[in-house]
């Protein structure tokens, strides 16, 4: 095992009703709240008129509308104006990992003089960050119990990855219930976001029995769950399952000691929905297969051996094997019906070039410690293969 | 899933070398150290040294002899009494689980008024405690990363447990090498208590894919790895999977959702070294299989039959295959050389109905939620099939 550090000090209030917690968690911090949602499904199923009924001691401000793919100029910077002119003491995010990385960008860009962009790239430091609390409604990204944030920023095509040990939440609250209403394509998606997430931290060249047992069997809980969620929508065990693997997948807790790790598949698909806004989860969905196949070589094939338990699969002939097992990833996110082809998102050949540039300089994919290491012509050749 | 509320603030500093974090991790905490030890294991393997050398900066004041199943009055007393007469800012445990839970337990009488016992029984409330640093020594207890602690007094044949979400250590370092001189003894019984932890929340009637995956794995990691350990007690990656499967084994993220849990194999074993000063990961090891068998019954067969994954078992025979699960363990723990009956420990007929009366009165194994309730009757006949 690799030497590593680990700290997750969020508290997780998970189940049917948590909400009940939530005005003894928020005024931990203090009274003046910066309610921030996305685009209004909350309100579809009540949950923010629940919100405000419990917020009537707190003075509450609001930002709505947060994109998928949070956008700098468009809710990160007016969100970080609120709270200096309001003096907001915490942020309730109320959505899914969008809302929720938005308002992590939002809390460092809070305490500070500097530009909120300048913190996020970091040209120049932080230490403190706004507290922020959130209401989960969407089981995906693993941004309720991780210190990252994904932002976007269209006019430059950026979409980058921001980590700080100060922007974990401080409580999470995890109703699966909220989650019965998330469409069935925001499902699939977020459970292909969810084993991705798993898959990255897979597929690296030291791991441990407990490690791969941990992850194999996220993985095998997110494909057994979703199926029966996008059945029944309204499935509680399947919704909690889903929840709470999606909330570990992202976290570290399964691959502490495991690398080294540089996350390529999510590489790729920073530069795609940078360029396109596609939806993160089905981007990574087809890159996945076709990542798995441009990597598949002697010295990567052990690990997919090892997949093979995902599936349950046996061959003598290792490469067999693995192959098999890149087809069950296809077929199986084709079963929940992820268009498998980046046409399909309205992608092309004609900025692939462009983008696989942008991925070389953005993503240093071609670090040499990587389970295999990416060049620019590699990342073209992987974008081509999935379109 | 059942709802749930989870919370590790514990940082954990993993692998060789970590303790050059030792300085800046403790001065976060202030300059007055009671430096908690045992039996003087440290001293041998020049850990005790290290330390010292370290802390040069630091008032250290020391509280040794801490011995396993830590007792109240030889040792809790006594450290409490330190940390009040020298104010001491912050506790430095470097052991075991033992040195671990003493220390948590100081580390709550030290900051109160009341009699320390009447907090460990939830007597009187406590708000707040010492915080703790630990150097972990020996893979077993899982207490580096959790929030209990268990307390012997032999006067009044108690062994209690205690938890409290103010004693969560704050940094735990983790070097498996300080393992490395680990008996064999006590890497065998090490291990079996992590197994136990294991599947005292494996064993409950709601349980998902995901819990009971990360519990395998879990099991098969331990199961593995001290094979290799006792074969070869320098194995740095066996020393440090076990490591890394304690300290989780006892921290609930396993098992998180899964219930209800009532813990009935700890609960007779904590009458057995509280009578008679066994090691608690040998008494474990000798009851596993004996309350699995005394507990087998068309209630309770499914979960035996999942868990025949941990030995790739299969039968269509529930019954059979159950029964053939039990065996496994039993002749897993025999083969690490764990003395698999009670008599070669010392106890034997004497004095178990008194054993069996006390562990009825204080660990209410009778509970009706537990996924097989025991009555006073059932206690003794346990412990019985156990000599």
């Amino acid at each position: 095992m690799r030497n590593f550090s680990y700290n997750t000090p969020t508290k997780i209030i998970f189940g049917e009703g948590s909400i009940e917690k939530l005005e003894k968690e928020l005024s931990k911090f203090g009274k003046n709240v910066l309610l921030t949602y996305g685009g209004g499904s909350i309100k579809k199923i009540g949950l923010y008129d629940e919100v405000i009924k419990r917020l009537k001691k707190f003075n509450v401000f609001e930002l709505n509308g947060i994109e998928p793919n949070p956008k700098y100029s468009e809710s990160v910077v007016p969100g970080v104006k609120i709270c200096k002119e309001k003096n907001i003491d915490v942020i309730l995010a109320v959505g899914g990992g969008s809302v929720l990385d938005c308002s992590k960008a939002i809390s460092v860009g809070a305490l500070s003089n500097e530009d909120t962009w300048d913190i996020l790239t970091y040209k120049v430091k932080h230490d403190k960050a706004l507290p922020i609390v959130d209401i989960l409604t969407l089981a995906a990204t693993g941004s309720e119990y991780d210190s990252g944030a994904v932002i976007s920023r269209p006019e430059t095509n950026d979409k980058i990855d921001f980590g700080s040990k100060y922007v974990f939440p401080k409580v999470s609250i995890l109703d699966p219930k909220y989650t019965f209403s998330v469409s069935k394509r925001q499902t699939a998606a977020g459970t292909a976001d969810a084993i991705n997430h798993v898959l990255e931290q897979f597929m690296a060249r030291e791991s441990s029995l407990l490690n791969d047992g941990m992850m194999i069997s996220a993985i095998k809980s997110l494909m057994h769950n979703v199926k029966i969620a996008l059945d029944n929508p309204e499935d509680y065990q399947a919704r909690a399952e889903l929840m709470y693997a999606c909330t570990l997948a992202c976290n570290g807790i399964f691959s502490n000691g495991t690398g080294p790790q540089n996350w390529p598949m999510h590489g790729i698909e920073h530069a795609l929905s940078g360029y396109y806004d596609i939806t993160h989860g089905e981007g990574l969905a087809i890159i996945t297969p076709r990542w798995m196949e441009y990597i598949l070589c002697d010295k990567t094939v052990d690990r997919f051996i090892k997949l093979a338990e995902v599936f349950d699969l046996h061959d003598e002939d290792k490469f067999k094997l693995a192959k098999k097992v890149i087809e069950e990833f296809y077929k199986f996110f084709e079963s929940i019906n992820i268009p498998m082809n980046l046409r399909k998102l309205g992608i092309d050949e004609k900025r692939v070039k462009e983008m696989a540039h942008h991925v070389h300089i953005c993503e240093h994919l071609d670090w040499e410690e990587a389970f295999y290491p990416l060049n620019e012509e590699d990342i073209e050749k992987i974008i081509l293969n999935s379109l």
